[in-house]
């Protein structure tokens, strides 16, 4: 049944998806610090298309917002529903949560796939698809003068390199390209539920010697 | 009068008056900061070229500053000459705006300009050249450890995007392609200062649930 | 003797040596910051890759650890070597210092000779050179939210420029390329270990008036 859908169509679908949670989840932040509806409108940018943008630059691959407008229409849809409904994201921290972990695991399946489709090696469409998932949170902390979430974006990377080293056994194994994407994408998705939900984290490394900041 | 100018050549001349305003923009924010003088060129390089070149490298153009040496020239002229005649800048804060929203409105057009030039929509000129206008700003925030000036950059932001959208709208009713170019620049420039004059904003966005930050 | 080796080999092996020191003192950084093992090596890749990465942009020249997976090979081991033998690094903040320096000269001589190789001036050429050499650094304190280390950060880039400037210098006086680039690089080394160890500075420039914050 899913097999039936063009892999292409099925990544187009996810893409637009990423985009709109990328871009929700930009906007409550961009909110959250009382911002007019063009600040919103940028940081909602900068987090939805900073992640893609920065793979297309690196694989030297046309930036996808500048040959394919219906990104944009989509940020400039999402943005103002965002801002419409924003009092019934009751709780928002959950909301942003919600729509940041659904950009996540769709953009590094995405970054993924396009890294291989462009003949990169699995190693190298790991670092492109987790590149692609962070740099856009990056980007909306920088805007939203945020102190980075250095311990979120950690476990952001952390998942999205374990998605990707799953996606690549499931591709050895044969698995069909459509259900290893959604796998990969719902696999992500649940498990940074699961990590926040339990407060999960690898061990930090730590130093024995206790020293003034370098 | 102003149509016997070739338009390169006009958008030359403001790109290079650009590369100035800009320059001692970062120039006089290094200066507060106390740098010395290389890390005031620094920072002036990092204002100047930093949108120029985030564009270049989104549409795939060869990069301004590495094909043509006047840019740089420029920049090594008039950091020093700031820093010369820094203590006439009398009231630096002004001078600062000053310059800085003379960058705004050059760039906002250049990069609207160039993104036409090369065939992209209105809608995607209008990006560029925000993006153009105000990425400077932001690698020089970054560079001088500024708490991002993030309410400065939405009114940024905000001029730019009113302005490229007059630019289409003047385009479409015929204006020529100088008056057009000056009057959109001019148009930015004044706003800017009315706003910050008048202190205007856009009304920022609320939202009713108090919490804590995500 | 040193002139039978190819200089690309030379070059190639510098600048492993220096994807290996930028490594460590990415590691080293996030480990005073606690971070998971995930987290050092993110730190780890955006030091060390992060300088090479803006130049291969800026260039257009295909980004070297996208086509060489030998650098990631060597972030691969290096990382984990250096969170083995952490607390061998006793004086840590040394051997942060240590190995930051150590990058520091390796990329600085590796961007100045792409960029004459590409055909570039030497101007632009140095230019080319210190924003390899500092570019993974400004990441890695963006990654850490550091404050960025602005005032290391001018020696930095000062020390850069003059090494690029010694180099030029040695090329016109027919210095064989072997020879210049390890000169350069060892002057570059040299030049910053006495600058933090007689704690040299350039003079600040200051402004007379004393105005509040722009």
């Amino acid at each position: 049944m899913i097999n039936s859908i063009d892999t292409n169509q099925l990544l187009t679908i996810l893409d637009l998806s990423g985009v709109w949670a990328f871009a929700v989840s930009g906007a409550l932040t961009a909110m959250q610090k009382r911002m007019d509806i063009f600040g919103i409108l940028i940081v909602a940018f900068g987090t939805s298309f900073g992640g893609g943008t920065i793979r297309d630059i690196l694989i030297n691959r046309p930036v996808f917002w500048l040959h394919n407008e219906t990104y944009l229409y989509i940020l400039f849809i999402a943005t103002p529903v965002a801002i419409i409904f924003r009092n019934y994201l009751q709780y928002l921290r959950k909301a942003l949560f919600f729509f940041d972990t659904i950009g996540l695991g769709v953009y590094t399946v995405i970054g993924m796939q396009i890294g291989l489709t462009w003949g990169y090696s699995p190693m190298l469409g790991i670092c492109l698809g987790t590149l692609t998932a962070c740099f856009g949170g990056v980007v909306r902390d920088l805007l939203c003068s945020e102190i980075p979430l250095i311990f979120h974006r950690e476990i952001y990377a952390t998942i999205c390199v374990v998605g990707g080293v799953a996606y690549t056994l499931m591709m050895y194994f044969g698995v069909s390209e459509n259900v290893n994407v959604l796998v990969t994408m719902a696999g992500i998705i649940f498990t940074r539920f699961i990590v926040v939900r339990y407060n999960l984290s690898l061990p930090a490394i730590h130093l024995h010697d206790n020293m003034p900041h370098a």
